[in-house]
């Protein structure tokens, strides 16, 4: 059969050209590059790197979004100072401005609360438990159907795992469906903020320099988990003490040069490296560029109506920093796709394996899969399109609001373990945290302003794109201006009081937001019940491709590792320059002169006076780099990173801390796409800067004195 | 005394920290170079390098403007794209664009006329004239006095070295007037095109990459010298003959890599190293801004009175070219400026010297000189504004051609040995070549769009800078437009009849512009008057530090060099990358996948189809070079260049072609007043990226036999 079988398999990604560089591996999959990671210079065994019980990577925590590492062993936590960015805010005041003067807490009595949304999580458990969740499924059952058979397994599991409240599981996914392992993480609640620089140091460069190089961004600050006495996660209370971190890593300011070989661990978000070629055109010729167009015109939206208005601009600034951010890097990506013909590459490595697949028949291959893939992945694009003009239609922070807590009304008629996932009693404390932080981003006048400009955006997509019953449901774009006349969900006490409403309270509301979301939900019900349709069919299609890219890659001896999905991973790589254009070098060092030689006097290139001075005066301590002849900052390495890499430990060929990656190079974009080894390069805070930050600008000699730092000898 | 005199001598520039690239050197200096010259690797003796009459010295050819060299026995000459453009331009028509499709000559009989401008000058004899210019001139005498009078004995030693018609003379000054030198040059006058890559190699990039790297711009074109077949220079003619060009440089394909020697020999046009740090702080504070305004002002004024009128964008395109250059320069000096303080280099360079003084007086040091230098520049920068407002209030095509005739009645009313230099009998030919161009280049609405453009602009300026007495002989703005209602200027027959009126007649015109002209002669001369004051004295007393500046450098065993004054000069460097900002390196090598990388279907950068077949296809022929695995396209070295340097030999260490220098980095602008050796990089053209267009994409090869090529070996 599979002769006849033309195979779109180009879900094998980029590893078919498999190099040093390339892969965020679980840590179990580690003892099958043994020789790989022996050739570079890795002084630890695989097999040890590979047990979360053991140093480093008992040492490498999660703070949800951002990756960090313990280093010393009273639970003192070294992240990005953006990952920190949060808890320095709430405590900052036009009075004590931490985010302009930086903050040192010179005891622990000083340190300060981080606030609901700082969390630790350090990874306990690892179980592979695909069986439990895939076991004797028929195959004949409808996407959905499968969908959530499998969602509600998983949500056994996960409360299986909760029994003991000390933890937070989760059973993600892995290569698209193939495989499930349950994650088990203590959740330290009780973090604090011990220290973080100047932003005129910690977010040196700011937006304009986001993915650029050269960078010299000290992007770092501490922070400190705190327990109960007893040793279990506690909520935050004076009487809590510090966290125990048995392991933790030393901090080497010994420093490491062009070539050098890197381990990096953290929690990756999300790539995409194994999608069809046909996903990948779709998102390069249609969705990506409608997605840069949404984006660009909602950011006009909010600048017409903050315009004149200083404090409305502040309030909206980290929503404007954040879709800037997306849309910098969904343009970077589609300048990477225009550079480099991915698809056509991917087309390529299809033809391959299906050459092999004609010589190695594979049993998990049906001969009826072709028509199937061809059928779900042009009903994901389809649907895809729908959910986009439905995002474009609801673009309004107090609809969104309003949808959470009618949602959440309703799955609380259910048992808690039937409850869709989201909407459990696990995920309570994380809902009202999010209705409560709206309170800091948010204006009825903005919002209105966003939410009438979508309905006119939405109103000129193409018909076919318009979730079957939304127009009518929808208020005219000037009919808007009344509906926050007649809600009172702007008001933070009250948005949070309908957490406790039941289902029947909130659909008499004539609050018009409720009102509005009450209207909306079948639409919205709708595309969800699709999104597992589809979803379920591709969960059931996929996992057999990926089979067999696995066995044709074993022929090869080579391992395949997964997409990221915010599980722990390791990615090692050299410390390399990179030409992004025909006759240009970048890297892969900056040096604290360029610091100096990038100040404006404007933001975001303000430099401390201090930091001035003492490059000005050539103190750089223990902390010169002999090749550089200065203090290095931020360096390149060809590791493989995306986002939620933010703050992960860049360690040396001993597991020691030589850096912290943050950020990458804007051509490398592409990256969760399509690993090209030639241009891709993260970007990391050299330790050497930080430790010389703390030693000759900022005096945090009491940090200093508790990490445990191996200086170079003399 | 001189423990009382504070000695602002900063003309001593950048040389007080020598180094191995900096000097553009008086081939007859070379012997003293003889040391560092060996160091980097130069094969050929310096005694060698010293002699005009020698190879390769006498290969190296002025094209007026430009440098060049023969490369082949019979007169063939190499030189940039650029500076045989208009060569090009006057022989294309709509049926034959040979700007756009280029022009090779397949057999002599096939080469086209160069034009008027087109001259070949080559440099024949070198005396050192300093005593017959400056010997027993009476210190007290006038500026003007002391100017006119050298004036007069440099006339004469011209009329004395023009006796053999063949020959064209000049005795420019070296080190601000202390040294002169007597050049004798044949000038060929029938120089015709051979062959031009077309524009989309020989251009590409245009001015969007002018100034800057990565760049891969094919700069080369080749003319040849005519002779009458007496060997004689002769006036254009179907019997003339090729030049005998007996030396003439061997071509190298086996090519340079990063840290090679280079040699390169041309004749810069000027440069600024020896000013004083008031006179870089008056450019760089005053005259550079306000010049830098003024050029954009008229290219606004340009493009006001072109918009929507292509026939008139295209007939000012080189005029806006040429601006736009200058605007591009002026301003890469002032961000150097900024970058670099270089006025207090130089007041430190100063102090070092003046303490040096202090311990070894110098004879011609005299007691008043602090004062009169103070004086004269004064008078300089004072005068300087005046001259500055003038060209404000005159920025008229038609009137600068209405006092060009009027002068030369003028001046013809005198006997030719008394006429100002310019305007002598040897200058007709270059007068009339100038006002037969314009035809070129000129509308009379564009031209009283930026004539009364700039008297409003002149009116803004301060009052005390407008010259005495012009005021009240301008036409007000608005009434510009009859003065071009009145005028036959604008044709060029009629022009250049006006070349042979009378004084007495023009001043009888009732043209309105030859009425303008008339009128503001009397304000024109007296600027000249006091010009020639200001410039007497400075001829006066700055030789006198020159000196004084010399004698310390000499203590110190270091030669010095002469700012760049359209003479001769050798330069020598190595083959090196820069690093124009922390964390980022350019250079030195681009490649051809570089173009095809660059290529946008729109000019500037439109690659031909035959170029990226070749590419693509990978036929680098014998042009690869093995450390690129690739044919290298354009290149950086440390030499020191300049404005005139355009089509320079780029020869290697054994005195053979290896490129042609036709550019320097925006970074390296300030060179002209300050050699900074970390960032001064000249662009060059790879010989070997010429010779692979001519062979794998223009098939030139009757020329690749004509010369004398060595290959690599196998």
């Amino acid at each position: 059969m599979l002769k006849t079988i033309v195979l779109p398999v180009a879900l094998i990604g980029a590893f078919a050209g498999a190099h040093a560089d390339e892969g965020q591996w679980q840590p179990h999959q580690l003892p099958q590059l043994k020789a790989e990671l022996k050739r570079i210079g890795i002084a630890i065994p695989a097999d040890k790197l590979a047990d979360l019980g053991k140093h480093p990577m008992s040492a490498i925590v999660s703070l949800g979004g951002c990756s960090a590492s313990f280093v010393s062993d009273a639970g003192l936590v070294v992240t990005n100072h953006h990952c920190a960015y949060g808890a320095v805010q709430r405590n900052s005041t036009p009075e004590h401005n931490y985010i302009s003067n930086g903050f040192l807490a010179k005891t622990r009595a000083d340190e300060l609360p981080g606030g609901p949304n700082a969390l630790v999580y350090v990874t306990d458990k690892l179980e592979n438990v695909s069986e439990r969740v895939l076991k004797g499924l028929n195959p004949a059952m409808s996407g959905r159907a499968r969908h959530e058979e499998v969602e509600s397994r998983i949500k056994a599991l996960i409360a299986e795992c909760e029994t003991d409240k000390m933890y937070r599981c989760s059973v993600p996914s892995f290569h698209r469906g193939m495989e499930y392992y349950r994650i088990r993480q203590m959740m330290i609640r009780d973090v604090r903020l011990v220290y973080a620089p100047s932003d005129k140091i910690g977010n040196f460069g700011g937006d304009v320099d986001n993915y650029e190089w050269p960078r010299h961004t000290g992007d770092y600050a501490f922070l400190r988990a705190y327990v109960g006495k007893d040793g279990r996660p506690a909520d935050p209370s004076p009487d809590n003490v510090p966290y125990r971190s048995k392991d933790f890593l030393v901090v080497s300011a010994e420093g490491l040069k062009n070539g050098d070989p890197i381990l990096l661990a953290g929690y990756p978000g999300r790539t995409s490296r194994y999608k069809l070629p046909a996903e990948i055109r779709a998102a390069r010729d249609v969705s990506f560029p409608a997605r840069v167009a949404e984006l660009q015109a909602d950011l006009d939206a909010i600048a017409a109506a903050t315009k004149g208005d200083e404090a409305l601009v502040v309030r909206y600034a980290s929503v404007v920093k954040s879709i800037n951010n997306v849309l910098k890097k969904t343009k970077g990506l589609l300048d990477g796709f225009a550079r480099k013909d991915v698809a056509a590459i991917k087309d390529v490595q299809d033809a391959e394996l299906r050459a092999w697949l004609v010589k190695h028949p594979q049993a998990s291959v049906s001969p009826t899969l072709m028509a199937d893939l061809d059928a779900v992945i042009a009903a994901d694009m389809a649907l895809g399109d729908e959910e986009f003009a439905w995002s474009v239609a609801t673009n309004s922070d107090l609809l969104k609001s309003a949808r959470t807590v009618f949602r959440l009304a309703l799955e609380r008629q259910k048992e808690d373990a039937l409850r869709e996932s989201g909407y459990q009693q696990r995920d309570l404390s994380f809902i009202k945290a999010r209705l409560t932080r709206l309170e800091q981003s948010f204006s009825a006048g903005v919002d209105q302003g966003r939410f009438s400009a979508g309905l006119q955006r939405y109103a000129a997509l193409p018909a076919q794109t318009h979730p079957q019953g939304l127009d009518a449901l929808l208020p005219a774009p000037d009919a808007v201006a009344a509906l926050y006349q007649q809600s009172q969900l702007g008001d933070t006490a009250k948005r949070l009081a309908l957490l406790e409403q039941d289902a029947a309270a909130i659909a008499k509301s004539d609050d018009a937001f409720l009102k509005l979301a009450v209207k909306l939900h079948t639409v919205a019900k709708s595309l969800e019940e699709r999104r597992k349709e589809v979803d379920g069919n591709l969960e059931r299609v996929i996992p057999q491709y990926m089979q067999a890219v696995i066995a044709w890659k074993q022929s090869q001896g080579k391992p395949v590792y997964p997409d990221a999905n915010s599980t722990l991973r390791v990615t090692y790589g050299t410390v390399a320059p990179y030409s992004p254009r025909d006759g240009l070098s970048k890297g892969p060092f900056t040096t604290v002169e360029g610091i100096v030689e990038k100040h404006t006097s404007k933001e975001p290139f303000v430099v401390p006076e201090a930091l001035t001075a003492a490059v000005k005066a050539k103190r750089y301590g223990q902390f010169r780099d002999p090749a550089l002849g200065t203090v290095p900052v931020n360096f390149l390495t060809s590791a493989d990173t995306t986002g939620g890499n933010s703050g992960s430990a860049v360690m040396n060929r001993r597991g020691e801390l030589i850096g912290l990656n943050f950020d990458s190079t804007y051509e490398s974009i592409t990256k969760d796409w399509y690993f090209d080894r030639d241009i891709t390069r993260a970007i990391h805070l050299d330790i050497r800067y930080m430790l010389w930050v703390m030693q000759e600008v900022d005096h945090a000699d009491n940090l200093l004195k508790e990490m445990t730092i191996k200086y170079p000898r003399k």
